[in-house]
């Protein structure tokens, strides 16, 4: 099952990485939980992380490598992986934009 | 006076325009008025609108045109400028994203 809406607060200025590569909008919801929802171009990006996540596949595909794998891993819609807190991953996306949330902590 | 929250529902899958040069949310509000957060990358795209819009700028800034107009007109930070419905405008956006809150009818 994907997640198609979240309420919250949605800050309206997006964080831009990679030249806009990966857009995101900020929404911290009604406990104050945060998270993002965020859109990546194809392109091959590294994101280092500084809390955990969870990347919740929204809509597209990615393939993702974490540090220290050695293979990568495809994710569709209602997928999701995790991140360790203070690592990265490398991400390729193909074709169409992948729509995801992040989940923090 | 720029918005900088939106309290609502939303989408979690984006909108995704001229290849990802626009690339923006659906925000639901709790009285089911319906508004878009967006980011226009560098780029001169002409947008076509059904319903009116407000265009209000959050941060960067961009220099519009609207269908029938002579002269460019830029607007920055907490500045709006009012599209007719079923018309057109050009948008140019140099340098820095252009970050914005589209307010519909």
């Amino acid at each position: 099952m994907t997640t198609t809406t979240l309420a919250g607060t949605v800050a309206t200025q997006a964080n831009v990485y990679f030249d806009g590569k990966c857009v995101s909008h900020t929404v911290t919801l009604a406990d104050g939980v945060r998270k993002s929802v965020g859109v990546i171009l194809p392109a091959t990006l590294t994101f280092n992380t500084g809390a955990p996540e969870i990347m919740e596949t929204v809509a597209g595909k990615a393939t993702i490598k974490l540090a220290g794998a050695s293979e990568w891993q495809t994710y569709g819609p209602g997928e999701s992986f995790n991140v360790p807190g203070n690592s990265s991953f490398e991400i390729k996306v193909e074709g169409e934009p992948y729509h995801y949330i992040c989940h923090f902590g």
